[in-house]
């Protein structure tokens, strides 16, 4: 992998142990606590998706900087959690960085491990969505990348561009440039303008 | 695998994601939370069966039909989800089906890879629980297979048949179609008759 | 793996079932939920440390005495949760031991699967936690371990002498040893004297 590309990773695993972190400490965990829901809101996604297609061990046990940084993180959070709340924009600006790259490169890494493009790009979805689905069932409340604004949509489009790609034998490292622009410019656009996708319509009297 | 049982197990894939997308739809998620749950009910017991024994990829993202039956039930579900309300005793009844297909496939798969006759019987069993218990986290609830009327009992039962058919050098696929009338029978009965396995006694003075 | 060893690993997996057991009966599930919780708090650490190692099948599901101690203790919870929950000091005592255990093996194995050092201690701190994890997010509700006394510090430390020790070359039998003393004087001490980790400053006028 390029410096770049790593550092961005690194950057990613940053900014969604900062959610995580962020979410315990208004739980009230303890100071381990905080580090354990940054630990995994950040490595979660990675860790499933090793998992599922057998890249044992996965890359987040394998290269002890994704969790020294994820742990980072967790310490920061404790002493200026507050701070961070402040920044919630640039937070998640920066959580979208991480949420493309996460699922342009875990599309990647499918499709290296022989999966077909659908499941590869379900697989980057869920490299970009885990983290944020086991921090929240880790506080027993339901996950909102479930929810939130064009979130795991996002990632499904950056990580279709990938996939895509591979199937028209097109190359793949600027696939998952372009991948990684449109996951994030759905998403930034999606905070920005608070782009939903609809649910379903119940009526008033259900029980 | 015969084209028979492949029908079936997809009928079986369709069901299980009814009830995810239905679910989903009770708790007001969005369209893309209704497919998320769809598709983990439908294929989370299978996920974690071929984790656990090392089949990696699992079938479910090998085989790009389920994932497609699975996301094609959230789409219905979303659109038409007071009739599947509506249609909840024969979708019970496909759901026991499910169950008792899932349970014994699942444990002959695990026999397949050398598990012994009491862990495949187990994994039989999270082969078919598996989905309605990711399901019911994700929503941070108590998943209802733990407490529905003999639902994991009636998947051991049908795996158990498999599994004792193996240990007596019996051929496989009566076996299966024992163990999956047997699955199915005692969950039929079961819903039919309310039956119920006890709960603990406990003093009304608890805190 | 010793004659000792074993019967120790043995008596961890049935305390750590009772508090699964015990978790159900509360929680008013039927007797086949106390046994799913108590094989969930039982084997869910080792399952989830041998899948991420690439040990499959997982020791829990090779060797069936591991989910047949867990199973007595669901039984035995079943029948006679008040004389367990009257019996919590004792019981607590043996959960040390039994996570001191957990830690310093699960350390073990991973060295021995050739992760580093500090990965190895991570996935021994699972091996401790993860059926602690297991059991409270299947009752949604927040994990105890990321809230006790030190009890996943206590699993860090354990771990922590045994990878320490690979560092430097130091034989592995005695490093388990200390590590597990470590492990379980810390917790021991922790429960004893009520030590906590702090929790972060939040001003009481938060949303």
């Amino acid at each position: 992998m390029s410096l770049l590309l790593l550092l961005f990773d690194l950057l990613g695993t940053f900014v969604f142990a900062l959610s995580g972190g962020t979410l315990a400490v208004r739980y009230r965990l303890d100071v381990f606590g905080v580090l354990v829901l940054s630990c995994a809101a950040a490595v979660s996604g990675g860790l499933a998706r090793d998992v599922l297609i057998g890249a044992q061990p996965p890359a987040a046990l394998a290269d002890w900087r994704y969790l020294a940084v994820a742990m980072l993180a967790g310490v920061v959070t404790f002493y200026r959690h507050q701070a961070i709340e402040r920044m919630r924009n640039p937070v998640q600006v920066f959580d979208g960085a991480g949420l493309a790259l996460f699922a342009v490169l875990g599309t990647s890494k499918a499709l290296d491990y022989g999966l077909s493009p659908f499941a590869a790009t379900l697989l980057g979805m869920l490299s970009g969505i885990g983290g944020g689905v086991a921090r929240d069932v880790l506080v027993a409340r339901i996950p909102v990348v479930l929810k939130a604004e064009l979130y795991a949509v996002a990632a499904l489009a950056g990580g279709g561009v990938v996939a895509l790609a591979d199937v028209f034998d097109l190359p793949r490292t600027p696939a998952m440039a372009v991948g990684a622009l449109v996951c994030f410019g759905l998403r930034y656009m999606a905070i920005r303008h608070g782009w939903h996708l609809p649910a379903a319509h119940l009526p008033d009297d259900r029980g």
